[in-house]
């Protein structure tokens, strides 16, 4: 496995550097060390961050990754005099794309007060929502609901809801199918007059129990048995129902997300 | 106000391509459409993003930014014969520093399964925590938590947390102060021992008391002069309390998460 630091460097919150970081996913077989430099909008500041550059090539042998973001460009060029790979954000993304938009770009903390717009509103209205609507909490108010997320106990319902709310401003409940369900052999009564914003969640059997004996160590409730039993039957039901569902055991919230709003189609 | 239509174009769940969106916050005068197209793996996919291209070119004017992520030569070349300013992940980053770092980028599919590291367990955790420590729900398990979030009711402490337990892993409780914390004339009890790991949050009334009329109209609780002496009260006890805070009125989440990583100085 190799080893890189990677410095995000940026005079803002370094929100834009850091969402690059999301690129590092493409090569799995590095070991990456993640380091955020935000609000470094000095010259006194850059010097540390040169000296942090300098002090992990030293650690790991191979250079570091700096992924950076500065609007100024006398910090930027006293940074690059560093020997590290620079991957700079105003220099090939930014710059050019205020060229394409014949528009100056913002900077630094310029930034952060522009993106709180109605987008910005309606995540964080859609947070309160799935917070307040998580595992089942309260039949009030599904109908303002743009997914509702069912599935058995721990199969991932809660981070994913979450992860739709955060990411793409969706108001996502969430539903667990319960051995009372099971019992009954039909989703709550409460779901049937909104199958058409429901989606499933499924997960394997071996996975389920390994997550819920972290919990429960021992309990019939993990038990692989219990899983597996549980986990047909919810099948059954979604199945039954005409419910479209994913498989959460080796899927991210972020690619069930993406699943999620590619099915049922809910604009961003 | 500039229109714009983004297209995110990726073989895969299109996270690397939307995370590119944050570069778009830089350009507060244009009014960017956002359009979501993950799973494009198929030349027939490709078409219909083209005929998407076209269409939203006419309609809008501007040319349309294509932000894209497709592993596969064949795909890529074909999408860029549209009429578009086309901002390519793989040649303009993904295979530079492949070269860099001497490794094949992980392309498509294969990338979902990659994230699901320790780090990425760590995420579904610290959410899983947050959820269960949301405004001081319960008093058992604070010794766990990262960060605790203090502040007066809905000055924005539980879309901060659920930003920093989604974003950075960080298992981030949440309390409330309240009226019998106010007339008590100190902190609530438990956080006493926990004073090294609490940031404060507050809020200008006039934006409070907004916020709390949009959800109980006309009440008490909503005025704003009861506002305007929570908030008082609110700093006053933090003050007393040695407990750094920040103004959440015009920041972000992103922001806030960003300053209380910088201030508490949590390694990612």
């Amino acid at each position: 496995m190799l080893n890189r630091t990677v410095f995000f460097i940026s005079d803002g919150t370094g929100i834009t550097a850091g969402a690059l970081g999301k690129l590092l996913e493409h090569f799995p077989s590095t070991n990456f060390t993640q380091v955020r430099m935000p609000f470094t909008d000095t010259l006194e500041k850059i010097r540390l961050a040169q000296e942090s550059i300098l002090h992990a090539a030293e650690e790991k042998g191979g250079r570091p990754v700096v992924i950076m973001s500065l609007g100024n460009m006398e910090l930027r060029n006293t940074l690059k005099q560093s020997n590290a790979y620079f991957i700079d954000l105003f220099n090939t993304f930014i710059d050019p794309l205020g060229i394409e938009l014949d528009q100056k770009p913002l900077t630094g903390a310029g930034i952060a007060h522009s993106v709180m717009g109605t987008k910005y509103n309606d995540r964080m209205e859609a947070i309160n929502f799935t917070l307040n609507h998580d595992d089942g909490m309260t039949n009030s108010g599904l109908e303002e609901a743009q997914v509702i997320l069912i599935g058995v106990s721990r199969c991932g319902k809660t981070p994913t809801s979450v992860y739709l709310a955060m990411q793409f401003g969706i108001k996502a409940a969430n539903y667990p199918l319960i051995p009372e369900d099971f019992e009954r052999g039909a989703l709550p009564a409460i779901l049937h007059k909104h199958l058409d914003k429901i989606f499933g969640l499924t997960i394997k059997p071996e996975r389920l129990h390994a997550v819920r004996n972290e919990r429960r160590s021992g309990s019939f409730y993990a038990s692989l048995d219990n899983c597996r039993k549980e986990i047909t039957t919810a099948e059954n039901l979604m199945r039954e129902a005409g419910i479209t569902w994913a498989d959460s055991t080796s899927r991210s919230v972020e690619e069930l997300s993406a699943i999620i709003m590619e099915r049922t189609r809910k604009p961003t």
